[in-house]
């Protein structure tokens, strides 16, 4: 399969795999890049020496391309791009942000630049700012999200008609018919978060891991609108958010209650109680734990299988 | 195309109009059947006497299959399955409440019976009922909904995966790329509505077309959810619904605020201040209103250039 993407990444087959605090370190990006697709190393987990070993042993593990997500908001982030431009990593994603602040920098330093966006008016932006790609990501992805809800099925087309970018579709994709799928809606590319976090080679701790598998449809909810919206599993930790919206608590009160080292806590650490576990809405479709090369390999399989249905029909 | 949808209804395409309260009588519904499509009549919004007038109107105007939808927490329900037997209604799309009420009592009668589910649970229960066919309707889609947010593109594989059931895929679909799209995800047939209640033939205020083809991503939104989810466009109303959360206001006050008759008001009598206007996310991406039969062949026109665009991928 050859087409914007994945020219941009040279890569062999379109799927990328998505940057997720405490998940995806350098075991799975260059396990997934080493498979054919491109492994992302999620910095916003890493202090600045952190991201810069974790950099260095990708780039030992594979001679692939890779690319390191960078959410905008992060507060060391002239260190990360500073090490990042000097590693020369040759890709990088950045989120949760205005693109403006940094893709000049970066692009300067020969760097591939795509921006995260969940509605239209940020496409529009990073296309300003001058990135080459952007992945439009739905509200049925886990982890932060966007406050105006559109979902994957909504998003990619009103993307796709309004801004001439490469396009990478996230959010509900984990199987070669759901990438088909938003291939169809005009992506060229998918990426992809929980299925890799039920990887062997994903950072996530065991417990989260038996916990994605035990999910089931609605065991994720958007929350935590008022302070960054995120989607996560429920758990006693949730109950608590509920709780206090339940009783009206101050925006304080629920960034007092999230405090820090959450996400650490529960996706990193396995302590399902009070730790907070972002995963996205597939998870109730997740059931088996796999070498992120299975993982691709049968992603790649089913979307063949699923061209055949279509001509079928 | 042959399916097990298109054999159910006995209809040329597998697409399914909508049943919506205030936009969808007999004239949409007989457009939309004669078009190769099946029509709904939605009868929510409707007296009985009115439903008996409005069947009796759809079946001079089309000799093909139409439906009636019909909630199951509509207090006058009774009445309404009495006229529909009487009246020889060949399909009944039923929603919002327990499929074991009427679906033996209709299926007695001869009369094809579909259920509306928003999650997995729902799906198998309506199985067990006894139902002919499944609509899995997403987060993304206009009007009520479901608790769980699960988006179209997470419900319809899951459904597709755990339910036996001709398949039909709503929310998020107007278009034949997005109807293909639900095809690859396991759907044998689409549910739209959004889309053509921007047609001549549905009976929706001329304010109400026009404020949905000046809407913009975002412009929707999933509120009201501690009396029934519903998702509405944004206006005057709802800024009122807003404040009222702002303030937690109690549930009571919320319906209150609500009241009686405030779809009509906004859907059928074009009042965008104070009235109720449910449409789906997809608002953002229409823009022209057309005959239900060149809604239709357009869409039918895409999917088939979306099934070349696929192979060419």
């Amino acid at each position: 399969m050859k087409n914007r993407i994945t020219e941009l990444f040279s890569v062999k087959y379109p799927i990328i795999q998505a940057g997720m605090v405490w998940c995806s370190g350098w075991e799975l990006a260059s396990a997934v890049s080493n498979a054919g697709g491109l492994g992302i190393i999620g910095s916003g987990s890493m202090y600045p020496e952190i991201l810069k070993s974790q950099i260095q042993k990708c780039q030992a593990a594979t001679n692939q391309n890779f690319a390191v997500n960078v959410p905008l908001f992060y507060p060391d982030i002239d260190k990360h791009m500073e090490i990042i431009i000097k590693s020369k990593v040759p890709i990088v994603f950045t989120s949760a942000g205005n693109p403006n602040l940094w893709t000049k920098e970066l692009k300067k330093n020969g760097i591939i630049v795509v921006h995260v966006i969940s509605n239209l008016k940020f496409a529009i932006k990073a296309k300003n700012a001058g990135v080459d790609a952007i992945v439009a990501e739905g509200f049925e992805a886990g982890g932060h999200n966007g406050k105006e809800e559109l979902t994957t099925f909504c998003l990619v087309p009103l993307i796709k008609k309004n801004v001439d970018l490469p396009l990478i579709a996230a959010g509900g994709i984990g199987s070669g018919k759901t990438m088909l799928s938003a291939m169809v809606l005009g992506a060229e590319g998918v990426q992809i978060g929980s299925r890799f976090v039920l990887s062997h080679e994903s950072s996530a701790h065991i417990n989260f891991k038996k916990a994605i598998i035990n999910s089931k449809a609605g065991d994720t909810v958007l929350t935590l609108k008022e302070l960054t919206p995120v989607r996560l599993l429920k758990n006693p930790f949730y109950d608590k958010i509920e709780d206090a919206y339940l009783k009206n608590k101050s925006i304080e009160h629920l960034r007092e209650l999230l405090g820090r080292g959450r996400a650490k806590k529960g996706m990193f650490e396995g302590d399902m109680e009070s730790g907070e576990l972002e995963i996205g809405q597939i998870s109730a479709y997740l059931n088996r734990i796999l070498s992120a090369k299975e993982i691709i390999d049968e992603i790649m399989e089913e979307f063949k299988i699923s061209i055949k249905y279509i001509n079928e029909l």
